[in-house]
């Protein structure tokens, strides 16, 4: 992508309507607009981050046999009556609006009902089960504050995953399932060493449930972290009944602040029971589905990664889900300059590597404080310079250092075959 | 991916409370369901569909220099106060809700209010532009009636790009562009041959607006069709002055019937007067943005081409849009027959050929139909006997003839080299 192209620039103004620092930099780099309050706009390079986390999350959900669905915002009264959460005291964060015909509608926060109404159609006996469903959808949620940038939005995508089991044994072996894909899905994001696998509470279908909480100082929950068994108590769950289950003495826990990324729950027949989601099992009898529910929120992940990785001089995204992998910088307008600049785009970008190119005509300082600023993994200035010496300078966004390489050590740092530079 | 475990199945049964025939049918095929009226979910397969269709139009949006992004469905008041259209007797489709903390809050039934808003932060010169900026966005539309299946949502995909240009001939030629790539889409889906660019109404800031019109005794509008220039007039202008200006005589246009499934509109600076989004020419004088506006509607497009190809059997999808390629229907349970077609199966997918396998234990019949139904292009069946033969039996949907085929012939007719199916 050419920078002379992308709409969306940079700015050294901090927006003042803004505490959080995800959303400071995040506009500041130009990655997303804030319309109001916990509601953001992806801007190009914010949405091909978003796109990039979504992808990451895809991955891992069809791996353990999740199916990919799409399910709506507008939600019927009647659906959620038979739980109890249409009433906005069950439910606070409720968006409300009528049909222009009449009839009230809500716009999803969540979506068990929805989804297990629908199963009722497809689920009879139990050869039709367990079915694993998931979606990236915008959940609304009437937040009273919104003041956490992208970590804690009005609207937000969320990928919610439902499992629907024949029995307890078969959800648990999945649950677990889950549980290690969520956990490869933080370790891909570059956030494995600072998630615990927390436990928190459950419901009336199982003890706990578990939290994937994020180690940050801006985080709003408080957890009890054990290093060496990688796992953490939420404070809410903090007591000698929880301590003496896990065999753990209190004086191995770490107290910290941390962010939920994360959360694997077993829902067992509540919602099955409402809507009547039953089958007629093995044994000929009537039963109800055993559920659970997996939630991740790709547009909070990208909050946290923003601030999480960030310096003084920007962002610093992980290779993986980075809006591109080479920030090239050209200098000088010169027509030797600017056709080897427009090769080695041109070829970088033909070897699969995805690069957002500088051709702007601004100053080098500029160009510099922006690929820090954007936080693109790998730098590569050309000039006159580099190319009367037949190298090109290179900085990775984690070092300070610069450093002249020859092409061939170029297509090796970038992991790219050496003939593909030539 | 394997039949047995995609959770929507089909139904013999026709929804009894759905008079469109695109979903009736997308229902019986487990396709989508739905919400309520204007409101579907997509179930595995037509979330595939509407991906497919969502490439397309994104890769020629991005052919054209298209830049995507990702807008609100929250909307606040204020922004599009100014330009009169928060106003429920201007846009009479509106859905209105309440923020927690107090506040009027809309959703979002069309863009151009946030993102010309949304745009006065990058344009300050005219070597910011043009910009073409678009994204794939839910709308949502309180429609009074809305019976029309996929064709005509409450909540529906709308592909809608938006071009900022420095004056009017930069935006002409932004135009044609677009007009260009609109029907490269409209071919790539199939539906080229019926899809007429139709002429408009336009507004302050050009005689006409375009529409694409597809043919369709289901359509909502009437066109008048010249089919040796390919071209079409929307009823609304259809007076002897537009015959004028076209040079067409009457006695050459024929009367249809037409669903319009894409628009491309001359905005002008309607909406950068009313939101002062204006820019500093290379006169030095400030100038307003000149705008223009062009949707697509995927969703739509997927309720059209399922009722537009449909026979009497179900659904036939075009190649490129299908939400598989082939549809494997293995025929007995035998260890030898489940072994071969699990190879084939696996050789298929390892060629980059999408499958639905039905390796499900029914009928031959029931698997026969099921292939109908979904519309899936091409049909092979294994079983004993053709494995005794060495051969397949191979159907394509729109044929009612079987062949028996050579492994070599199969995969030709798949477009794969038939190195990878030995």
């Amino acid at each position: 992508m050419r920078l002379s192209k992308v709409f969306a620039k940079t700015t050294k103004n901090v927006p003042a309507d803004e505490t959080s620092r995800n959303a400071q930099l995040l506009i500041q780099a130009g990655f997303i607009h804030k319309e109001m309050a916990g509601v953001y706009a992806y801007l190009p390079l914010g949405k091909k981050v978003l796109d990039n986390v979504v992808q990451v999350v895809r991955e891992e959900m069809d791996d353990i046999g999740g199916q990919e669905i799409s399910l709506t915002a507008l939600q019927a009264k009647e659906v959620w009556d038979t739980t109890g959460r249409w009433n906005d005291d069950v439910i606070d964060v409720w968006f409300k609006t009528k049909l222009a015909g009449g009839g009230e509608l809500g716009l999803a926060p969540t979506h068990e009902e929805p989804l297990t109404n629908l199963m009722r159609q497809f689920v009879t006996s139990y050869k039709d089960l367990p079915i694993y469903a998931y979606q990236f959808q915008t959940k609304f949620r009437n937040e009273l504050r919104a003041k956490s940038g992208l970590m804690r939005g009005r609207e937000f995508l969320m990928k919610d995953l439902y499992s629907f089991s024949p029995d307890q044994a078969s959800h648990d072996e999945f649950y677990e399932r889950v549980a290690t894909a969520y956990s490869k899905v933080f370790d891909r994001l570059g956030l494995g060493d600072v998630t615990y696998k927390t436990f928190a509470s459950g419901g009336s279908f199982s003890k706990y449930s578990h939290e994937y909480q994020t180690v940050s100082p801006v985080g709003e929950d408080t957890i009890y972290v054990h290093e060496g068994k990688k796992l953490a108590i939420n404070k809410e769950v903090y007591n000698d009944e929880v301590l003496a289950d896990l065999g753990i003495n209190k004086a191995e826990l770490t107290e910290m602040t941390a962010v939920e990324v994360g959360n694997i729950f077993t829902l067992g027949t509540k919602f099955s029971d409402a809507l009547k989601l039953n089958f007629t099992g093995e044994d000929g009898a009537i039963h109800p589905v055993f559920m659970g529910s997996y939630g991740i929120g790709p547009s909070r992940l990208v909050g946290l990664i923003a601030e999480h990785f960030a310096d003084d001089k920007g962002l610093v995204w992980p290779e993986n889900i980075a809006p591109a992998e080479v920030y090239l910088a050209r200098l000088g307008n010169s027509e030797e300059v600017v056709k080897a600049a427009d090769e080695l785009y041109d070829r970088l970008t033909g070897a699969g590597t995805s690069v957002l190119y500088d051709d702007r005509d601004i100053r080098p300082g500029q160009k510099f404080g922006d690929a820090d600023l954007m936080g693109i993994p790998h730098r590569i200035v050309l000039s006159e310079k580099t190319l009367a010496n037949g190298n090109f300078e290179y900085k990775a966004r984690t070092s300070s250092d610069a450093s002249l390489l020859s092409r061939e050590s170029l297509a090796e740092m970038l992991g790219i075959p050496g003939s593909s530079l030539l």
